[in-house]
């Protein structure tokens, strides 16, 4: 006698709505391993800073990597439209918030200048560091080339929602099978949030997955247009998706959660919903080293029509290694993220990223309570 | 061993509480109708203003079909009873806020002038635009034709709570069937938001349906006498009697989601739950153009003895232009509607208003958090 | 593969968690009647006001009966254990708030004057009210006779939680069955909020139960004690208890939702969950009337070891009369109850109370949003 | 057709999301026994003080035993740090909250001075009370043999998540079923949340189960690591652990529930989802009493490399007798937390705590409303 619906919908979950569940086994933090590989990169951390011009300039990048993770660069930002973009970032943060999208809708506008793609990477590469470069679809076939050329060696393609199929009038869809072929590196690409999009991407032979279109409620697509899963939904769906391709073809493809993390326990939320690393942006935003002096701005806030989000202040919070490493007095969870994920994993009973893939979690929604508990910690 | 209860109660959802999910294929919001029909009129998009005087005078109907949508004119507001209603308006919105409602009620217990009803009709037509005007079921059968023989186009009936068959001392029950006999032009009724209400009135022949009843928790009628449905699952089960009633007949009628909408968002997540066009109120006096002055008030605030809502400072926001189609620097998803509806669309893969019926939605509940977040949005 | 759980909770819900929906007829409100009935007296309007010392003196009682329904007199207050109960009102209204709870809990303390529980009956009954009057359990059997040979029309005996067997050293537990053989007048008792309790209480004869323990989240027994269980959830418990005890033995008791209500919207939402009636302090203690000049306290606040609650400054509002039958300006749904119910009942196409019971409900949280909505609502 | 997911999430609950439902019987508060056993030894109420230094010193353990229940003091802090804990505990009291965390990293580094050990415990049992002391798992099998020569009577071993095996390089996991016989004293041993760690853990012998690993949202293991499951859940889920341990064994293992608490209604609910008794930190530490002097900390704040939590001003509320007994003029059930306890138990008709787990509880989320209600309760 239920009600007559023209479609189900099916509740889905956000970080600050699930919690970790302690594994049956114990082990020490320091007997855990963190380790990500991305084709044929590895790296000690699973940890991405997003292609954000206020969070990551060439120099960023390069820190990012001495860190353990990797920082990849926006190749159609500030950073290749303009020679020198620091003169440009200080105006920004210096321009009054009233005026600011439209100021920036003025500076995005200016063109890309080729040219300067290659010269970015290089700069990366001349620190020794593995260099990741962001292009949007549109762009991509034209441009990825001249980085790779120039050394870059990991290309990511990136939109906030992207599938493997495009129709458009203006350009031929980008077709990611050829891709894939042509650059001859490993290519991530993103964003999606279901089991189909998901599975067709990593059908095209690509190397890695990023996650998360409109994540949290306060998100501007979420807000403007509607659209959005929050991250824990949305990673467990594509994580399915990777167990079912890599059962039936032997290809582990990873899978990168990307936004709308607040506190080394959103990372481990995560990966417990089975992500094999992480992006984030406004956290490295917050780092004394990031280019935005404490600002962060999307791409999608200078669009020239249909403006998301905008520059917010978010103040800087310690160094890029305080961030991830620690130590620290904060008690907020928003440094010493590593700390936090090898707490996490030793609480779970896990010695890899893998393993963590299999605790327990569940859903216990952030009530707010105006007590306040004190935890006895001796052990942990 | 379940707790033995007297009724089953179903959860039902409103637009904060869920999202859309992005479609397996994308498109570019350039290759997007949003053509919408009634009866035998068509306009280019999917949105009509309502009947509050507030929002719509002639002159603004006039406007609304010059930008591709659809103005109602409330037949029985103050534009019938005042030969000038201008400067009643003028004294509605200078009258302190204490003393409103008591203000409103004196304002509205003037009596409807009939030969006004025609009078109005012909200015909206004067501008050549299609003219809609809206009733009270009590006035339907003697004022419609009135207005219809003056020129009016469509006719709507409305009332908080409309059925096929509403029983009175004082005046015969309205027939629908005899109505849309009589008038010859397309009629649209409302508000419901079941399935069995919505079906009957089609089975009335009528040519569209306005779903909503106390959608919001804020909403006066849901506050004051405890019944509404929020918009999302009244929206979901109307459409389920239209697909149905389709199949059926053959015959397809309109389900318009009718209130509660706050941003081009909102508007998505009505089509996506099945709705064939929305009406909004506020955000529509909330342009420069409309004859509320920033202000607006609905029609059971004046009631008599149960008054609701109270007259609101809703504020200037823009021209209606920018309201439908931007460009804006606003971010907070209130400017731009169909800018944000194509995005959607593209996001969804969706080519028509059709098509968006079937992308996917999830219950997603927007948790306020303090964290902003960022979203990187290139290619969208 | 579930937990594994010491015991299964269900999901409850109160007033702000559920809306009406509306019916596939409606009716015009002039149409419905509000008729109720407690044993041999009948009532034109369902509505009690609560046995507490601000709400409910001898003087309110009488002009709630003249206004249709029953105002019940608490018989273990103030005015049977003073000669004069106003100057002591007098008193606790001009305490300090710090110290209010020690000085209630000093004038509760006051012995019952057994000789001014005939005289406030007696006092009612001369303005031709029918006399209701409120005992606890411990006190029902040898003051209750009191009450009835002076004049009392219906007996409530009433404490926070009350079965048909308790357990006490002290004294004997009350049996209702012989009380009712033994007082010759309607009895109603209270409060619970389960099926078998209800029927329990039911068997023994009596004529009316009180639902209600601990029903808003803000109720002092539910935060202090733990106990408690929402209204609508309770009421549908007790309700379906009411209609197969009917089923089973042709008498039909008055299930009674008593407390927390806000506006006149949790009125209907408590008919609708199943109530013939309802009971209410804090808005009767709002009147211009009422004895406690805007200050409500309940009984268990000057408990004299575990105090519950406290004077609360609830202010006044307008007279009895406005707050049941309007007219109004107010917007809230705080005053012009009965119009509100008529109205509620006007749209779900109930011409009784028993016909509302029909009515669907949903569950539809009261999430609340900074965006208003006004709603055209000409034909209700 | 529903979304293929990693993994399942099942939803879980705290203190704040449930209610107790009255019983079908009531007893009268007087007749009720709240004692528990700890292995050997009886104390007449089910309530612990955590081994928190802002809690429970020698003295205020002596305290809790002398007012029916047991403080455990923590033989890893300040008192067996220090040989005079006062002054330090001035120190912390009296540094600004800006330099605390790191103020407090100092003062923990301190060594343990394993002479005071002893000390400590000659303290508490030249009260005559029963002298209960915690270790953390890495210290236990050296230290804790030095606490039972002393005179120890239970000996508590605690970390933020414990297992019956853990891993670590750095010392051999401690074998809880080489501990129980070597110690022959009881051992209690936590902390844990689910059903197979609780019963690994009472397989090795211990004597009780301590449940509780970051329950309340603000709780920083939960904020910071990801991890934590609400007291409800993770008690009814131990509980369950108990009774089938029980039934297999003939063993009764009490489930001591651990944190989260703030009102005599949590105490309440905390047993009626299965806890034999409860232990609390917070309120203790607002007791006149108290040596935090209206402040407390976690052991988990002073941690070097990843603090969780701070040092808070919680206040002073009032004389531990107060807390526990009362009598008391608050009314937000912070005080009189056995006078709740008693009346809860007469609510539901049980006699004793083993009763209480039999009653019904609830899922009614405290929503916050602004109205207030007062109930009568005069027979509670």
């Amino acid at each position: 006698m239920g009600r007559r619906l023209f479609k189900e919908l099916e509740r889905v979950y956000g970080f600050d709505e699930v919690a970790i569940v302690p594994g049956q086994v114990t082990i020490n933090p320091e007997l855990t391993s963190t380790k990500m590989t991305i084709g044929d990169r590895s790296f000690e951390i699973p940890v991405l800073a997003s292609a954000m011009d206020g969070a990551v300039s060439p120099h960023f990048a390069s820190l990012m990597y001495e860190m353990g993770g990797l920082g990849v660069l926006n190749a159609e930002g500030l950073y290749t439209r303009y020679e020198d973009p620091y003169s440009v970032l200080e105006e920004i943060v210096s321009t009054p918030q009233e005026d600011v999208t439209q100021f920036l809708q003025k500076v995005y506008s200016e063109p890309i200048r080729e040219e300067l793609i290659g010269q970015r990477v290089q700069e990366i590469r001349a620190s020794g560091a593995t260099c990741a470069v962001s292009f949007t679809p549109q762009n991509t076939k034209r441009m990825s080339p001249m980085a790779v050329e120039a050394g870059a060696d990991i290309v990511f393609v990136q939109s906030t929602v992207t599938t493997a199929r495009h129709m458009s009038r203006s350009y031929r869809g980008l077709v990611f099978s050829e891709l894939v072929k042509a650059l001859k590196v490993p290519v991530v690409v993103g964003n999606c949030v279901t089991y189909d999009v998901a599975t067709e991407l990593m059908e095209t032979g690509i190397d890695g997955v990023l996650v998360g279109v409109g994540p949290g409620a306060a998100c501007t697509t979420r807000e403007v247009v509607g659209v959005g899963v929050p991250q824990v939904s949305a990673t467990l769906e594509c994580a399915a998706a990777r167990e079912d391709y890599f059962r039936r073809t032997g290809r582990y493809v990873n899978i990168i959660t990307d936004g709308g993390f607040r506190t080394g326990g959103d990372i481990c939320k995560a990966i417990v919903s089975g992500a094999d690393a992480v992006m984030l942006g406004t956290p490295f935003a917050q780092a004394d080293e990031a280019p935005g002096h404490g600002f962060n701005w999307g791409m999608a806030n200078p669009h020239p029509e249909l403006p998301r989000g905008t520059r917010i202040k978010v103040g800087t919070k310690g160094s890029l290694k305080q961030i991830l490493y620690g130590p620290t007095s904060r008690t907020d969870g928003t440094q010493n993220f590593m700390g936090a994920l090898r707490v996490a994993m030793g609480m779970c009973g896990a010695y890899t990223i893998r393993d963590l893939h299999k605790a327990e979690m569940v859903i216990a929604p952030a009530i707010k309570t105006e007590g306040k508990y004190f935890q006895f910690a001796g052990g942990g």
